[in-house]
């Protein structure tokens, strides 16, 4: 079964039903299922077969949306890019993917030509509202006569999502039309992409937080609720609109969103399942998020794009009575339905329940493989278990809780340190809106832990105090040595995730860290 | 993934959770893992290596469930048999499916014994609660070292699971692991089968009634509580006891437990999901059900073994309100969720919607083909798509309204008569507890419409009353010819449906008929 045959089906059991709403525009399962075999057509006629990449770079909307779906109908690859990649990193990409179309809508276009200009087998296809004349236009593909599914299935594969990037050079992942339906198929055994969902995309499309609503919704035959971007007041306005039931949001939009002035007098009656993940939530906002939505279940979801993407499970029982009591809301979750987790030693024998190792998952959702990367791939999925390099430990109920993520540990004076737990220790003081811990140089302990933290508006606190707050909850050696006040935001990736590695560079320049 | 991974995944999540109740027994998934590990390991000691076949005759019990895990574990293939078969016809599935070990409980271990006789090969084992001595007993296998799962997977075979027998020689229906795995996870999307799920198995396991539930519960990690069979009594005391969620029950078994004198004064507040299924309802049995349970949602699962069984299910809100006042309440259900459905003519090209041709299904959900039978396979398998033998349309909404269960067609006078559509219009009658509408033999038409009635205790009818109530409902040439009372309950086969065959063959004992 591949992702053209979920379309089929949503056609097929509910014509009639919105399929995506975008803007003003909505569409229903009938209609997307056709338009989808009339753009797959023409892409066919513009030399699309199996296995050819189309590239798409743009903001998201319902176009894009399609063409997640019209791509492998025709038998070809879909390969989003991060539209916050600079323009030499889009050539990266572009010569990486060597894609045959490059889709963009009218932010992206001029950007889009440029990048064709050096290579005449690369053709545009525009995707946003205005329609250049001088390239084919998304709704002129409308006129192609519609064409079978091509039938790709099982481990073909669906598409090439490229890894965060903001760590290095990116990676492709290549996920099978198997690896994508699972990946949607365990968000529906946790408890979203349902049918009587009407999800929120308010994550980019080219974010695995945003790729999978498409997957996830189209297999359900639900709806999608489409942003070009997360706005918080223009997720407010489209939750109360819409309707919307649910939504993936990073522990910074669910921050904007409950901070935003029109929160308190939006409609939320109908917005029962937040999904909140891809980054680590401190305690402290948690509970705010719980008091400011009291009517919803709130699920964590931890993995990563290499696991289609999530692996283990936080259910909202998890947040509350027993569990709290024994700290289990501190935990990423535990193993999905159809997902096998394990935590093993640098030989890949698995630990003893309690010990830190590495975090590794295994099941139909795990990746192919890194596009022409057979090293990479090899040592990712050595032993047939992908390795997530993030460090964690599982009790014994089988909860996992993610000690090391993406390397956010701190080692001073030979003591291990992990960001988030202090982060979530800090983040309980009244005053604290926001912080973030890492690690300085120091000559004696190598490293330092420092806390950057912004205040409340009117609030006060002095570092004392806040080490105080600390240590009166952690080991001594965990509390910050030093803590610096701050009023700008932190910087955000494009999936709203902080980014770590820009905070730090400045105490780390010209210097050799093991960290950066 | 494998069935032996789902198991995994369920002893690390709730190790602690009840997995089986089987009359005073309980167990934890935490020890039904540790178990199946062992008696895997006495498996292997006794020969079992991939592909072997383990066979298994006896009534529902929590050791059968541990070793339809407990053979994959090993490398081994499950192979239910049909309790209710003769000793010729299990003599006939021994010689088919050529297992190493026969296992059977109490009730059916001499029987096992005379056929293991004439067969040097053949290693009987014992799971009921006597010990024989002479043979091995289940709960002796324990004793031996665990060891790890061999890894079955994918399109490995998971079991030999043979077909009703009610029409002609079973055949062997061959599912993977992908197929049991993916047959556990559609029910799972359509509301059963979930890790809130206290499961009741009252269907016997060698029925796909029966033996989803052990899959679909290990998947989830539910629990299931283990009847050795249908029994009306037994089943609401369970439910009373065990605080029971859920269970699929055959038409018959809904009516046996409503009309059970025990129904009214049995806590049934926690039975609130009811699947129905494996033959057709009656619209007045339905309407008392709803009357009965009205905290219970009723979805409708219509499928086949070769199908793990599930391909259309039927919503709860399809049986009031606007979609009954449209007659969907009549239909199949509609294509669950990763399943393709459609209704192909003779030459397998699909008809208009509202044309009756034969029901097709495509999935990862379809069997792999009928074992040993390579033309009957191709045959069924033909382009890709499982035909189910059965007659259907599929309305514009993807609604597949069953027309032709297992060819219960009359022809009468050159016009079809669907026997379902007939008894439907006649269990509306107030007096009406039961019926049976069949083709009779008939000079001119070659067949007539009969029915055979049950009428409720101290309710009055007489023939003509009812053949005018079904004219009031139904064009003439529907209506039945002729009325036959009856006391004595209609014959069920081992999963409760009614047998047609055996009501209709002495009415064409020593003519040619088209249908039985």
């Amino acid at each position: 079964m591949g992702v053209g045959a979920s379309l089929a089906r949503a056609a097929q059991v509910r014509p009639r039903h919105p399929a995506t709403i975008c803007g003003d525009r909505t569409r229903t399962w009938g209609e997307v299922g056709d338009r989808v075999s009339r753009i797959a057509g023409a892409l066919k006629a513009m030399g699309v077969g199996d296995g050819d990449r189309v590239a798409m770079l743009g903001l998201n909307n319902d176009r894009y949306f399609e063409l997640f779906l019209a791509t492998p109908h025709a038998g070809g690859v879909v390969v989003p890019f991060n539209s916050r990649w600079s323009e030499a990193e889009l050539a990266d990409g572009i010569a990486d993917s060597e894609p045959l179309i490059l889709a963009a809508d009218d932010v992206f276009l001029p950007m889009a030509r440029r990048l064709a200009a050096g290579r005449p087998g690369l053709k545009l296809l525009a995707i946003g509202e205005e329609r250049p004349g001088d390239i084919p236009h998304h709704e002129d593909l409308i006129a192609a006569d519609p064409i079978p599914d091509t039938g790709r299935t099982g481990d073909d594969l669906y598409g090439i999502f490229y890894t965060g990037g903001t760590t290095g050079r990116s990676k492709g992942v290549m996920l099978s039309h198997r690896n994508v339906l699972r990946g949607a198929n365990i968000a529906h055994c946790e408890g979203y992409y349902r049918d009587d969902a009407t999800y929120l995309v308010a994550a980019p499309f080219f974010h695995a937080s945003g790729s999978w609503p498409m997957i996830g919704i189209t297999a359900s035959a639900g709806t999608a609720v489409i942003l070009p971007g997360f706005d918080a007041g223009a997720a407010l306005a489209a939750i109360e609109r819409y309707r919307c039931t649910e939504s993936l949001l990073v522990p910074t939009m669910v921050q904007m969103l409950i901070e935003h002035p029109n929160f308190a007098t939006t409609d939320m009656s109908s917005f029962t399942t937040i999904i909140y993940g891809a980054s680590p939530i401190t305690e402290a906002l948690l509970d705010r998020a719980l008091v400011a939505l009291p009517h919803a279940r709130f699920i964590q979801a931890y993995g990563m794009t290499e696991l289609s993407p999530q692996c283990v499970a936080l259910p909202h029982e998890c947040l509350s009575g027993d569990y709290r009591a024994r700290g289990v809301h501190r935990a990423g979750g535990r193993a999905c339905y159809g997902v096998e987790m394990r935590i093993v030693d640098e030989d890949d024998n698995e630990v003893p329940r309690g010990q830190v190792g590495e975090i590794c998952a295994r099941g139909e959702s795990v990746m192919l493989g890194y596009w022409r990367r057979p090293e990479e791939t090899a040592a990712a999925l050595r032993g047939g278990w992908m390795h997530t390099g993030d460090g964690g430990r599982m009790d014994d109920e089988g909860f996992v809780y993610v000690v090391d993520r993406v390397k956010d540990m701190i080692v001073s004076g030979g003591e291990n340190v992990y960001s988030i737990e202090v982060e979530s220790a800090l983040s309980t003081h009244a005053a604290v809106r926001s912080c973030v811990v890492i690690g300085v140089p120091h000559e004696k302990w190598i490293e330092q832990v420092h806390a950057i933290v912004i205040l409340h508006d009117g609030a006060a606190a002095c570092e004392a105090d806040l080490i105080a707050h600390v240590r009166a909850r952690l080991a001594d050696y965990k509390a910050p040595r030093s803590v610096e006040f701050r009023t700008a935001p932190f910087p955000l990736s494009p999936a709203n995730k902080i980014l770590k590695r820009e905070i730090r560079a400045p105490y780390w320049a010209g210097r050799a860290s093991s960290i950066c």
